[in-house]
C-alpha cells in the first residue's frame, strides 16, 4: 500500500479522482489516493500542479516523486525546498490539443481565412492562396510539443524548419541550434510558432531583433510561454506593417487583463490558453506509470532536469 | 509533330503557355501548341476548360482526346458533339489545394476559432475543444478529392466516415455507400464534407431530411459543388439553430450575387471558389502525360465515364 496525495488543488479533483483511480487499478497498484494530507512523512507521490496546495516541500521526508500535470515547470523548479525528483508531464492528449491548434491556426493564416471570416463588404476576390509547400514555417523548440507540431505541419506539406537550443537531427525537417541558428531559422519565415520552455535564455526571444528576420506579412502563432515574445516590439511590428498577424495563447498576466491593448488589436488574436489543455484521462496514465515505475526501481519518464530548469 | 490546340480560354494562355512547353519538352514530344485554331481537321489534342472556345466539337474528326482542366465535367458532358474521349483534371496541386482548403476550415470549426477571431467583448472562456479523435467527420464522395481529404482528416485523429454512391474500401475509414448507407454516413456528423460530382442523383443531396440526419451544431463544408445543397433547407436548419455553421466555396451562382442572403448570413462563411484551383504547373504535366499515353496507344488517365456523368 503506497499514500498518494493530490496537492494539484481542489478544483481539478473532482475531474481526475476516477480516472486516477482507474489507472492506477489498471496497473495493479493499491494506494491511498487523497486530496489531503495528515500526515507529510508518510506520503510516497505528491501529485502536483502550479498553484497547487504546497509550497515547502521539506516535510515530505519519504516522498519518492513530484509528478506535475503540466508540461511547464518554472513556476516550481525554483523552489528550493523541492529535493525529491520531479516529473514534467508529457500528455499524448494534451500533445495531440496542441498539434491541431498549431496546426488550425496555421492553415487559417495560410489560407488567410479572416478576409473570409470577416468581409462585411462582401467582396468576391478568388485570389488563390499558395499552396502550403511555398510556405516556410518555422518552429522554435524541438521538445514534445515542437516536435511533434513540426512533424504535423511538414505531413500536410508545408517546408518546416525547427530551432532548438542543443543540436538535433530530425528526418524532414530542416533542424537548426543555438544562438547563431536563431537568426537563419527565422529568415524568410511566413509563420513562427512558439514552443520553448520558459527559461532565462528564451525570455523575449523574440524581440524587435529577431522580429525583423521574419517575412514581410509573417504570421506568429504563441502557444508557448507569454514571456518568450517582448510584447512592445510585437505591438510595433504589426503597426510597422511587418509582421500579418499575431495569435497568442498565453500571456505574461493570465487572464488578459481587459486593459491590455492585444484584446483590440486588429492584428492579433486572442485565444484564452486552451492549446496545451492537460486531459484527465491521459493524464493519469502517465502520472501511475512513473509511481509503477518508481516502485519497481526504474528510472522515471521526463524528469526535469534542474539545472536546465525543464 | 502533333497539333494541340489550347481552347480553354485565352485568359488561361498565358498562365499555362509556358509550363505546357516545359512539360511537353520534358516528355519528349514535338508539337505544334496554340491557343488558335485555323482548321479543326488537323488538330490532335484539345486542352479544354468550361466557358471555353469550342461549343461544336464536330469538325475536330482527328481529335484524340479533350483534356479538361477542371475536375467537374457537368458543364460539358451533356454536350452531344463531343464524341471524342474527355479527360477529367486530376492535378496533384489541386488536390493538394484542396486537402489544405478542407483540412483548414474543419480544424477551424472543430476548434471553434469564430469565437476567438470576433470576440468583441474581449471574453476569456478557456473552455477547451475536444480532441479531434472525438469529433465525427463525414466526406460525402470518395472520388481522388474526396478520398485525399478523408485520409488526411484521419491523420490528424479525426474519425472518418466516407460515402459513395458504389461500395468503396480504404483502410483507416468508416465506408459507407448508397442510398440506404447516406442516413447511417451522416448521422451523428458533426462536420460533414461535400466533394460529389453534380449528377442528377446528388442534386440536393443536403435537403430539409438529410440535414435533419446530421449532429446538433454540424458544419457544412461544401467545396464540391453549389447544386448538392438546397438552399433553401440550410438556411431554414441554420436558423432553426440545428446547424452550426456552413462554410461554402461554390455556389449555383458565381460569383456568388450580392443580394443573396448567404452573405450577411453570421452562420455562413462564403469563399470565393477558391478550394479547388487548377495549378498550371502540375496540371500542364497531367496534360501532357495523358497526350504522351495516347501517342503510344496506352490506357488515358482520368477518362469521363459518360453514362454515370463523370
Amino acid at each position: 500500500m503506497i499514500t498518494v496525495y493530490f496537492a494539484a488543488g481542489a478544483a481539478r479533483w473532482p475531474s481526475y479522482e476516477a480516472p486516477l483511480r482507474q489507472a492506477l487499478a489498471e496497473a495493479g497498484i493499491t494506494a491511498a489516493l487523497s486530496p489531503d494530507c495528515t500526515d507529510p512523512a508518510q506520503v510516497d507521490y505528491i501529485i502536483f500542479a502550479p498553484g497547487g496546495d504546497i509550497s515547502d516541500f521539506t516535510p515530505f521526508t519519504r516522498c519518492k516523486a513530484v509528478l506535475n500535470l503540466w508540461a511547464g515547470v518554472e513556476k516550481i523548479v525554483g523552489n528550493t525546498s523541492l529535493t525529491q525528483p520531479l516529473c514534467r508531464m508529457v500528455d499524448p492528449g494534451l500533445t495531440a490539443g496542441m498539434v491541431e491548434w498549431v496546426l488550425g491556426h496555421s492553415l487559417r493564416h495560410h489560407l488567410r481565412m479572416d478576409r473570409h471570416i470577416l468581409n462585411p463588404a462582401h467582396i468576391w476576390d478568388p485570389t488563390c492562396p499558395p499552396l502550403a509547400a511555398e510556405r516556410p514555417v518555422t518552429v522554435l523548440g524541438l521538445g514534445a510539443l515542437g516536435l511533434a507540431c513540426a512533424t504535423a505541419l511538414r505531413a500536410v506539406g508545408f517546408p518546416v524548419t525547427g530551432w532548438s537550443r542543443s543540436e538535433k537531427h530530425h528526418p524532414g525537417l530542416r533542424c537548426l541550434s543555438g544562438p547563431q541558428g536563431l537568426q537563419q531559422a527565422l529568415t524568410g519565415a511566413e509563420i513562427v510558432v512558439l514552443l520553448l520552455p520558459k527559461t532565462p535564455e528564451t525570455e523575449n526571444i523574440l524581440n524587435a531583433d529577431s522580429l525583423g528576420w521574419v517575412a514581410k506579412g509573417a504570421a506568429i502563432l504563441n502557444p508557448g510561454r507569454g514571456d518568450l515574445i517582448d510584447d512592445t516590439a510585437l505591438l510595433a511590428a504589426l503597426d510597422a506593417g511587418h509582421l500579418g498577424h499575431a495569435t497568442l495563447d498565453v500571456f505574461r498576466t493570465e487572464p488578459l487583463p481587459q486593459d491590455h491593448p492585444f484584446w483590440a488589436h486588429p492584428g492579433i488574436t486572442v485565444t484564452p490558453h486552451i492549446a496545451a489543455e492537460t486531459r484527465p484521462a491521459t493524464a493519469s496514465r502517465v502520472v501511475v506509470e512513473n509511481i509503477a515505475r518508481a516502485e519497481a526501481g526504474a528510472p522515471l519518464l521526463h524528469l526535469v532536469d534542474r539545472a536546465r530548469g525543464y
